[in-house]
């Protein structure tokens, strides 16, 4: 089960986007350009789903209100892939693991007859495919584990640094949306605490969330390989290791909340039926809760995709969100801009 | 391997102080009594152990300093038992489960006649060790395991509220040190960020921390039990299962601290061999690090055990503070009080 999990984050390379990343630097994003004194989200449109996020943050930080939620238990919880930054044409964190492998080809020549290798070596998707649970297992252990977190973190940094997406150019951690940019900061300036819940890698997360999002390394929960301590003759390391120690997806979202936060969220976000439970979850606190499912409609300025998606799949979600009364963002009419970098141009 | 730290966690109980809980309310613990503007930490004498920590905090908060740290890298992280709270004559987690197990026993008649669970109702300490391992594990799964998250939470505010430690007929979560809970708030008023990190289980802290230490659940790391999530028609819940999930001791806290945490502390503080990897782990922090261990020396106000203790023990950490010039801190000496409850006196 777990091994299908993680097939169903990884294995959604449904495009040849397997473009060599250049070398480059990464631009700082600057998140916080256009907040204003007077409107807290000021590249969200006028409409419901502004009005409806509002309402709620005055409601539950009023004193006087019913409905008043203390600081302490003003937990607001996002999904990443999808929700706060792009998931398309493939999660990012499959496009690090592409690239790893080329990075890493030179010192194993037998890759080049090896699959999944190979297929990976060779844009060869429909192999790669084959490959199956087994072989996507395999890229992951052999891209992610065997050496310590200190390595890792610098692979995912020196990636940023360099690797661009295959349509937009751009380094990753700058497909980021400028208005769950003003969301976070909102939520905060409000005495909410910003966490990220993502079926991503934690490891693959912390590098660069606390620039992108201003949400500290410890308020990120993620999915994640099993580590071992070793004292190393005095110079101690963590070493990552081939296993999976947890997957934070669909119901082991509630798991990692309870495990990580310790707390039932009040505010949850994301974009897919991974986060249905997370949803759910929230749903079932007795403060009142908000949830806000982030709807890709905008195949001009980013994707358009629900129901029938290999990847970020939305369909009970969406089903349950008209039942409930969730707040769907409409990405195509109720954000003004989608990434930071729009407002430079 | 798991069983075994398990064991010596649990595997401790050395006296007959199987006294049973009386009715009562906890007093609210009045912490922050004593601090004044002037002194940070009023219920320390002066002398050595109170210096090196003012000259650490006022060294790496200075920003003309060579040895500054930027806030967000200021982790700080503490052991629980017997560094923050007492953990004599046995952990109190042990006696919770032992008042667990006599408030069951009236659905479990076949416990008067079934080993480890006659012998807690019987006070037999000799025939609760000889159960085992394996006895002790099912100790802590008939207690801790088979209920929901919610429902084991209500179970510990309950007990807290009316068991009492056997020597001093306190609630437990009295006995916590109040020159402790002025590092705390001194180590927050200067932009620290403060986690627990102890052997003890994560879900059985995080009822009474925050308000015990002005630390937040999602800041607690500690040892768990496996859950999952039921979406229940509609009223989801989070299941406590009979399965061990993490063991957060001896080389378990470097893991527990870079998965919950994500970043290497810059302060650590513990009292027992099993904080030695946490200390080490701190003690390779590129920045400036401070390490503080709790050496138990007061018999009359406290407990007084280090090498040969069965609970604590303090051995190899002895050692290896005195050689890497580690701050220890002399209970007997350096604390003008040990408890909140001696203030009003």
């Amino acid at each position: 089960m777990k091994n299908m999990a993680i097939l169903s984050i990884f294995f959604l390379l449904l495009t040849s986007c397997l473009k060599q990343a250049e070398n480059n630097q990464v631009e700082v994003v600057a998140k916080d350009t256009i907040t204003t004194s007077v409107d807290p989200l000021p590249s969200w449109n006028e409409g419901v789903t502004k009005d409806a996020i509002i309402n709620y943050v005055e409601d539950v930080t009023k004193k006087e209100s019913d409905n008043y939620i203390p600081e302490i238990d003003r937990i607001a919880t996002f999904d990443n892939d999808g929700t706060l930054w792009s998931e398309q044409p493939a999660y990012f964190q499959l496009f690090f693991a592409i690239d790893r492998v080329k990075a890493m080809a030179k010192d194993h020549p037998e890759w080049k007859n090896k699959q999944p290798f190979k297929a990976v070596l060779e844009n060869d998707i429909n192999s790669l495919m084959a490959s199956g649970e087994k072989g996507l297992m395999e890229l992951i252990m052999k891209t992610h584990a065997g050496i310590t977190t200190d390595e890792f973190e610098k692979l995912v940094t020196d990636w940023l640094a360099t690797a661009k997406h295959p349509r937009f150019n751009k380094p990753y951690n700058e497909l980021i949306y400028q208005p769950m940019l003003e969301l976070l900061d909102y939520l905060r300036a409000n005495q909410f605490k910003t966490f990220i819940v993502s079926g991503g890698g934690i490891e693959f997360m912390r590098p660069w969330v606390e620039e992108a999002y201003g949400i500290p390394k410890d308020q990120v929960v993620g999915s994640s390989i099993a580590t071992e301590y070793d004292y190393n003759n005095g110079a101690p390391v963590i070493r990552r290791l081939s296993k999976i120690d947890f997957i934070d997806d669909k119901a082991g979202k509630p798991v990692g909340i309870n495990k990580f936060i310790g707390r039932k969220p009040v505010f949850a976000s994301g974009n897919s039926d991974g986060d249905l439970q997370m949803m759910q979850w929230t749903d079932s606190n007795s403060y009142k809760s908000f949830q806000i499912y982030v709807h890709h409609t905008d195949t001009e300025r980013e994707w358009a995709y629900d129901r029938e998606s290999h990847i970020g799949q939305f369909n009970k979600g969406l089903d349950e969100a008209s039942e409930k009364g969730w707040t769907v963002i409409d990405m195509k009419n109720d954000w003004k801009i989608i990434y930071p970098f729009e407002l430079e141009q």
